[in-house]
């Protein structure tokens, strides 16, 4: 590898691909000149993709590949089968250090596996979780695990604050996060065993980083905190419950401006601003999510997403690559070992 | 106790009672004649706004006291020093058969606290739950629990599950509603032991419902089933989650029609349509949680709702008055217990 970061992409995942994919590197490209790719998928179908998107094939390796991982395959039979798809091939260049990172918009629990398979979890953490990107007040939140896994002990969401805080500052650039605790009240005393200890264990273990205290559903979308700690059930759950939420509510607004003579001329009229609205509410803009605490780099990208997505996806992937994620992460793991540790001697000592 | 029905109402519960509490009365008793309110609090406070709403006036007895319990009382506190006071009293009513129904717009945690201690769970059940009304595509889903609870097994849900569809029979005039279990994902290899045990155990112990299967998150919103059932640490955060999801996008719309002068303009002739928008997402329209599963029904109305949120909430228990809610849950909770004890057996047997 030379100064030149590379990104490894899984050409054939997701509903539009390998269209979407070529595409959405070409805007990625545009604006990125520091960038090469590895474009793992079967190369009659790329190389023409690639002869009108002139930037990607100057700086894009197609590796070759027919196989590629079905939308339906099962986690275990990714992982059993998998070998040699588009989606292996794109995550085993990162583990060897052909790219800095990889990017597929493929089937989520096969990825998951398969990148968990390949390049193991980070020393010092029990598990990785999956990041997603949360539209706010305050512009975006890191939520985490959102279903990477379908608990997690007090410990582990640490570990998770952990990862969300340093993720919020490669990729959000917040300078300072502030990270919070999901729970069912503000109140200390509420909420499961492993919350409430969580965030003894932050207070105790001398992180460094800015705890927020617990936050509830809503403060997600509404309170300014950059990073919330949530377990896999839980985090997936509300992420899907909030989108369900913003989609009904946009429905209703459409159904609303297209229902009369007066409402649609008002929608003409207000239409600059409507756009300026739906930009604002673009899924677009936050489509890709971090499989975080392996040793190496995985962006999920949306399956159904666009070029502009899949873009941002790869920037996120970008991000990632020049930040100092894996050595911040590291050091306020040791903290935690640290004081987990301290904490095992006095149970063991009284 | 005539054929005339009876709400008793905490009149000084919430952030704007008792002024709420009486002008919602008056809303609910235009419409509803054959209704008849015991009041419970400051007769000094309540005679003046009595004289301001005569509908309630000619149908309301007030109860003297002039206790009344803090929005920040913890429960334990509530149910130490409670007795007395007017949400108590409120709630006393029903189980003396002086009233068919309580509401309170007062503190959740005391009301559920108290409500438990003084009416009891009803035979057959675990534990209650608390049921929200959540909008939709279709109109409305009942979800729960949203609180009641931290947490619930296989049975449990399986109970809420029962509660949650007579309830949606009752008060949301569904025939047949279609249940789902909130997981995270819909095969039926995924999610948490007791989501699919639950799913399971329905299938299994013969219950008369339409069964739909596992939903998802977005689900809630989109997907037309009638009842969401899952535990109360999950779905606090859900329906938290989405509410604050659909604040964001009211307030990006707004934000963006305030913009300039053509947005102005065109929200000003789209104004009867942006009303309409607003009517759909209006939240004083599925105000009132019902505390299910108690001998005795408790509405719990938002505390900061306004006279048609109150009306509302009190309408709620109305509906829940005028079904045969209890009947049908010990219908379906007789044919649960038969499978369970069944199960039992084989388990022992074997």
């Amino acid at each position: 590898m030379t100064d030149r970061k590379t990104i490894s992409v899984d050409g054939m995942g997701g509903d539009n691909a390998p269209d979407t994919v070529v595409a959405g590197l070409e805007r990625f490209a545009k604006d990125n000149l520091d960038y090469a790719f590895l474009l793992h998928g079967d190369v009659n179908t790329l190389t023409p993709l690639l002869d009108a998107a002139p930037l990607t094939k100057a700086r894009a390796e197609v590796r070759h590949t027919d196989r590629q991982v079905g939308m339906d395959v099962k986690p275990s039979q990714a992982m059993r089968r998998g070998k040699g798809t588009s989606m292996w091939n794109a995550i085993e260049a990162v583990k060897t250090g052909d790219a800095d990172a990889a990017v597929s918009a493929g089937n989520t629990g096969a990825l998951m596996a398969m990148a968990k398979l390949i390049l193991r979890t980070q020393e010092g953490l029990h598990r990785p979780a999956l990041v997603a990107n949360w539209p706010t007040t305050s512009g975006v939140a890191a939520v985490l695990d959102v279903g990477a896994n379908i608990a997690a002990d007090a410990e582990q969401l640490v570990e998770f604050a952990i990862m969300g805080e340093a993720f919020s500052r490669a990729v959000h650039h917040k300078d300072r996060p502030k990270v919070g605790l999901l729970n069912i009240g503000s109140e200390d005393m509420k909420g499961h065993d492993e919350v409430r200890e969580a965030a003894q264990l932050i207070r105790d273990c001398g992180l460094d980083m800015a705890y927020h205290g617990f936050v509830e559903g809503d403060d997600i979308s509404l309170s300014g905190v950059d990073v919330i700690v949530t377990d896999g059930f839980t985090g997936n759950i509300a992420l899907k419950s909030a989108e369900g939420a913003a989609r009904l509510v946009g429905g209703f607004l459409s159904d609303a401006l297209k229902s009369g003579v007066f409402s649609r001329l008002g929608a003409l009229i207000a239409m600059p601003a409507l756009r300026r609205f739906q930009a604002r509410m673009d899924p677009r803009a936050v489509n890709g999510g971090v499989f975080l605490g392996l040793n190496g780099v995985v962006v999920k990208s949306h399956g159904g997403t666009d070029a502009i997505g899949f873009a941002n996806a790869v920037r996120i992937a970008s991000n990632m690559c020049e930040s100092r994620f894996a050595d911040e992460v590291a050091v306020n793991l040791k903290r935690l070992a640290a004081a987990s540790e301290a904490q095992a001697l006095k149970e063991a000592a009284s």
